[in-house]
């Protein structure tokens, strides 16, 4: 966030270049190289500089100066950053990182080797270093984690006044904070108040700041789950919280953006692991046997449940021997007991996000998921249903296929609604899980209803 | 945002009693409601009015002071908040919005009927009901929707100390601002520089603003899409970017945590829609009907489309009589293509997200796809291929099984890629139709390949 890359944004982009950046890298030409960065806007920068192999990427980050490198760093993909890093010289990597917010900092450098991550350290200045150091013990999703670590704090007998003098002589040093709060600490670092700097600016130069300071702040512990943090700002409407450690000493500044901005990749961390993409963000730059290694992994994962949830099929070949017709319905019932199963999985996740359902609110869910699942499968089953009848004029192949699809929705809300809720219960992540429990028992479900029915009315249905 | 409902949020809450809410709404004890309300954690009191009944919720909406009640209107999820202000008294209803900020109001007088939205503004004092009309004509995802209009501008010939000075002597004027920009405009309104509050703190004080300001700053047209906002956010690292209309002239200013709010927000739609739930989010508080209706919208074309692709086997019923064991391997194959596919969907989303992938990248997404697809369809296959082989001691089952998978695994990455950037390229919305237009085709391709595979080596096969 502090060293954005100067663009001539306003201006209509020229025409597209890639090649031109690669050539430029290829002939080495720093010069032309920061300048092809500065010329172009940021969302040509970070196409062009995605796509470059890893070894173009290594070279254009040698080659820029180090605030242009932080630039492109803080704006390319988490990997492609961390691959970056890692891959140049340490000193320059850490001038690079020297650039970064505290937080981004400590983001990035989270990513990388321990063994990089250690040689890069060395090389920064001693404040930073100690920072980073600090940073690295929480985890990325707590207060801690989210925290930056520049803030200003002044002592509870010092005036307004005072704190603009001091604001105002100190300028340089106070470049890269982003202020929006004073901290009003006793000598043994306890926050004892906060002092918005809106309210600053609106006081009375002469007062002191205990007199103007909001005493007994909201404080955050710095092990506070994300969730948890994002409900206080939510309620607060504060941009900024002060991080506590377990004695009550500030230790650092949750921004209300880094809260939304971590909101937002959980969002896209949903959708991607309710997708199938598991173990880390993948990007088409990366090498295709780590993203085949990786799909392949929750692929095959799949292929046994679907073995499994197939075996019912193999079981009750005689019947399907007998009527072959079922096995066109076998595929259908299936995947629309899916369709409206993920449908509850993901009414259940959205009202998690706004806690509007908790894992004690199993009970509800599953009245209200049934009530919608005995409408629309009422509707499904006749439509399917109808189709069998008309298809083959008999209505008892109808009735079969109408009421195991009927039924199997039915099934399939009740577990698509429940399944998030347990899957929280059990403190285990319901993104990643909902899908897979829900297809297998659906389609488990599915098959043996259409086939057991049918062995049942087999007379009816030759 | 502006008003937070005062809570004792850090004393641990007492046992969860959700009963007694409606307790006291029945008996229209509105000190109690009131009290229940402020003495709760805001988490309990958002889970347990969520689940009131609207008429409940309306009671204790028209019992409770304005200010509780506009602190529960922002928090509640918005189809009841909304639902809330429709049915209690305008006046209330108007005296409730009044309270919340311009970017807040507009986002929820833009979900009410037209009907009531026009009488409550007609309550309203005249600037709020002035902005309110003014920010209706946006779109809610452009600079214009995002924005509020709470801003300072001041005069470049203006100093420092004068605007330290106003601020301090119309602080009560400014409390509902989210100071941390000052803009310098001409007389004509338009923008020329702006002036960041901490800037401001550490500028002296005697020095006038045309001296300190940064000059021609980086602005947004009305019209910018949500997309290009967050980019140039990115870029610059600013927490609030001014407005203007056509003219030049200052509209509002848009602050960083709408915009990652709107991002998040965007987020879990692409999650939902990708889901099956489309139509507007759906609470389990709605009415029966009406969740039934939007689900069933999605999954109807959903089941045409799976019947079509079923057609495939019932076209092939002979050679499934022939070989009726290929029955239980035709849902394994639709589901794991479908699987495989939506990995490949969920690449490109985030792709897309990032800036790294472009409509116009779909010959490199249809290379980088097809590896892995031709690696992952060869695992799968050998893994299907040697199931059919050992369960049925039938070499040509497995080789017919596992060369289907292999195939379609390749399709299904390569279509899975490419549809959502044809999708925005076409300016269609990728997360609604990328799911249901992959997995048709690889529904039909999958059983195409199987039944036509085994109808040529039917001989082998029996």
């Amino acid at each position: 966030m502090t060293t954005p890359i100067p663009t001539l944004n306003q201006n209509p982009s020229p025409e597209q270049q890639p090649e031109r950046l690669e050539l430029l890298i290829e002939q080495g030409d720093a010069e032309q190289c920061t300048r092809w960065v500065n010329e172009n806007k940021a969302a040509d920068v970070i196409h062009d500089a995605s796509h470059l192999s890893d070894a173009q990427r290594t070279k254009l980050l040698e080659m820029l100066p180090s605030e242009e490198a932080a630039g492109l760093i803080e704006q390319l993909p988490m990997p492609q950053a961390v691959g970056g890093i890692e891959s140049i010289d340490t000193i320059k990597a850490a001038e690079i990182i020297g650039q970064l917010h505290s937080d981004d900092q400590a983001d990035l450098v989270a990513e990388l080797d321990d063994e990089d991550a250690q040689r890069i350290i060395e090389q920064l200045d001693e404040q930073s270093a100690d920072n980073l150091r600090r940073l690295s013990v929480y985890d990325p999703d707590t207060a801690g984690g989210l925290m930056v670590t520049e803030f200003l704090v002044y002592q509870r007998q010092q005036t307004i006044r005072y704190v603009l003098d001091d604001l105002e002589q100190n300028a340089p040093r106070y470049a890269k904070f982003n202020v929006q709060y004073t901290y009003i600490v006793e000598d043994d670092g306890r926050v004892v108040g906060v002092l918005p700097l809106r309210r600053l600016m609106l006081a009375q130069r002469g007062a002191t700041l205990e007199s103007v300071m909001i005493p007994d702040p909201v404080t955050l512990a710095d092990d506070t789950r994300l969730d948890d943090v994002q409900q206080l700002f939510k309620e607060h409407g504060y941009i900024g919280l002060p991080v506590i450690d377990s004695a009550g000493r500030l230790q650092g500044v949750v921004e209300r953006s880094a809260v939304d901005q971590a909101m937002s990749e959980q969002a896209d961390n949903v959708y991607r692991q309710s997708q199938g993409i598991v173990g880390g963000e993948e990007l088409r730059s990366m090498p295709l046997l780590l993203r085949s290694r990786r799909r392949l992994a929750w692929l095959s994962a799949n292929i046994v449940l679907n073995i499994i949830a197939a075996s019912v099929i193999a079981m009750h070949q005689d019947t399907l021997e007998a009527v072959i017709a079922l096995a066109v319905f076998l595929p259908i019932i299936s995947d629309m007991s899916g369709c409206s199963g993920n449908q509850a999985v993901a009414v259940s996740m959205r009202e998690l996000t706004l806690g509007v359902a908790r894992p004690g609110d199993i009970i509800r869910v599953v009245v209200k998921e049934a009530s919608v699942g005995i409408v629309n499968g009422v509707v499904l089953g006749i439509i399917i249903g109808a189709v069998a009848f008309f298809w083959k004029g008999n209505p008892y192949l109808g009735g079969v296929v109408g009421i195991a699809l009927m039924i199997n929705t039915i099934i399939a809300v009740m577990i698509g609604g429940t399944v998030p809720l347990v899957l929280k219960g059990l403190k285990l992540d319901p993104a990643l899980a909902s899908g897979p429990i829900l297809t297998t028992v659906t389609d488990l479900c599915g098959f043996l209803l259409v086939l057991t029915l049918a062995s049942n009315a087999l007379d009816y249905l030759q």
